[in-house]
């Protein structure tokens, strides 16, 4: 079984207001994808965050967003392709100092909300923040949502020399076209333990999963999406945890 | 004549709003003191001054300051020693890879209003910009204000492993004790560009200025701070780097 | 000849930076718009622009806008209704105290930038904000752009309890569909004097302007929008205020 | 005895992060401290807990801060007196417009945090805040602490023509001049409710509370402000809700 890397969202409290419970979900993951001061965190969070990430060998994500705290990066913001290359410079540097403070470094870059969104919709914004991420460092990562044809992306990546890393999710129901199923439709979140670290499993060894319609769906996946904002998301990161790592 | 190098804030544009003539300055200065993002600046807004500064060979600064667009981190703002050193660390950063972007890096630290002003007063908050600097790259220089008692912030520097570097203005009258005299006072600011350039000829070849109570002041300066806000005090920055430079 | 109002957004400096020329504008315009602190402008901008417009009897407009200064609310937020309604309530009432203060009150509002742009577009936009005009005070006319279709526009006003006031432009011109050329488009900006001061007495008489494609258009206009951000603006504003009042 | 008014902090949350427990602590108290946005709260926010407040028939007030989110209005920022004039009247006209559009109003100000803390310290501060709410509605009483020397500030007060409430704590020791025990002492905060129902039930008479040190002082409150932030509090908050309503 190929080795996938489990990614969660972290450091989204800002300064009195506390979001996620990042200290029991941090032993499971491999990526934490630490928020960068404009839809979530502050500087004060963002140390706490990769202090707490590295003492747990997790490896810390720039988790960059549109300038909006109190929609939390979920409101798309019609900004030009410069505007998002610079405001993910601009966050990713931010995230690289604390980063060194703390003896290590960021290792890969996973946009959030709406901004995830808009580059998955959008190929000049995609190109944005590719352009960003090269000029940065070329060397890390860009996480992307895995599709069933990912090879436009894979085509941008390569013209700007950015490795993609794709990701998938084991508690949310994916159409035939290989999309989520929106969440206001039945069936859109798996809550059953058993289902999602099955989806989980599948995806980790590259076997189909079954699309809410019955059909199989083939998605290649560096790495999973999963979620600590409750006891029963935990007890899934766990589940999923301990059937990656597998009996000795 | 030991080599005295200027320096000038730039980049202190917000969004739509613009300040400074950064242009017409930049051509005569050593050392750009570039807005972060939190009393001045947007991403766009210090991507164009770190071009700017890259394009006349001006080393780029960070002038990280309180978070304080609306007062232009001119109010002093009661953070703790730790809200300081992360804030100073979150723009440090920022600049940085909005620096890489642009094929430069940078130079050295300066804080901005009154978070500078606070640094001189208090060893605490002195202590925890020095702390964000060692952490981010000990080789940084901070800037700080010349003063006749260098003593107590050298001694915490070397604590930290730092390197000072004084500034002085040639602008403004200094008091015996080796103080500007506030503003508020007449007398304070110099208008004279002969006055200027004497000041700052004085200040480069390590002769005493006169105070304004006519007594002599040594003050050690490794670069004297001057300002491009209007036709006048442009003319004072060019006349003083003509003195500077000096004959063939 | 009817009299036509000259509306001119004010106010719309933000913290240390200016931007427009109040003082010189003021003095011919009817109304007002200032800007609320999303876009532009701080309590203390707002205070000093309501200060002005009292002073020469111009009535204030309450010019409320995404949250969004860095972008100058020129960026569409997608915003839900009831997000849209709870800014402008917020803005219009700071502006109201603001003018209180100033021995006046708030008489119509004119969203702003973006804002303006997606409630000409979008009818649940629209309707957020005439809830939140009729929930502070049904007696304000809000301001929308007059298109040569103002019915949709004008039940759901009806519907809400609120007055509409429609403006036009003299500086621009306009397709044969009655939509303002784009700027990126040839002849889209009128320069010339005459020509602006001509199309201004048109709308205010109620006469056909010509479109771009030389159709007559009429589109019937309670106000003209005019700008004061340089002294070629400014001269065409005090043209047209010349124009409106006529001879003796 | 008289009545004495139970008020407490609300509206503390912020666009995705929840603070307090308005709606278990909204039924005892008789006064919400509504928070306007620029320590806590946005638009929506204070919408849903003006609603709140007005469903349990409890009485709203400005409760203004400095503009500092990320410090939740607890550091002090040194704001000139106009600044302080026009950011209370900002805030307070927002809080305004959205009790309008809940069918209540504003009934009283009482500063947040660090701008409570200096409104005590500086008759400047307290007097920047009596010009905005004289300027805005007389009529609303400001709230401040309660001091065995009331005598300064109710003269301000009576020079602005303003109303003074004074609050009191019931689960904190005072010291023989008046003042809080600072919370870094031992003994600064009451958690036994016998103890905290007997400090409210003497202000609620009048009686003389015991100072740390053992001595009787007397302190006149028109209200005592109460915490929701976690059940204890709440219960107390309940408790002395029964003490003052008392026996039939």
């Amino acid at each position: 079984m190929a080795k996938l890397l489990l990614n969660a969202d972290m450091g989204e409290s800002f300064g009195p207001w506390t979001m996620g419970q990042d200290e029991a979900v941090m032993p499971f993951v491999d990526l934490a994808n630490v928020a960068c001061g404009f839809h979530a965190a502050d500087p004060d969070t963002m140390r706490r965050t990769v202090a707490l990430a590295a003492s747990h060998g997790v490896k810390v994500g720039a988790h960059p967003a549109y300038p909006d705290l109190v929609g939390f990066g979920r409101r798309s913001l019609a900004c030009s392709p410069a505007e998002v290359e610079n405001m993910v410079l601009y966050q990713l540097g931010a995230l690289h100092a604390i980063c060194r403070a703390e003896g290590t470094r960021v290792h890969y870059v996973k946009p959030h909300g709406a901004l995830y969104n808009d580059m998955m919709k959008n190929q000049a914004t995609l190109a944005a923040i590719m352009r960003a991420v090269a000029a940065f460092d070329a060397s890390l990562p860009l996480m992307l949502m895995a599709t069933v044809n990912p090879q436009p992306a894979q085509e941008l990546a390569d013209q700007h020399g950015v490795t993609l890393w794709f990701e998938a999710f084991a508690d949310r129901a994916y159409d035939a076209a290989g999309f989520l199923v929106p969440r206001s439709q039945p069936g859109a979140v798996h809550h059953a333990p058993e289902v999602i670290v099955e989806q989980a499993r599948r995806i980790a060894a590259g076997e189909p999963l079954t699309a809410i319609d019955g059909s199989p769906l083939v998605l290649a996946a560096h790495t999973l999406c999963v979620h600590g904002d409750n006891p029963e998301s935990i007890a899934a990161v766990a589940a999923i945890r301990r059937m990656l790592d597998g009996p000795a």
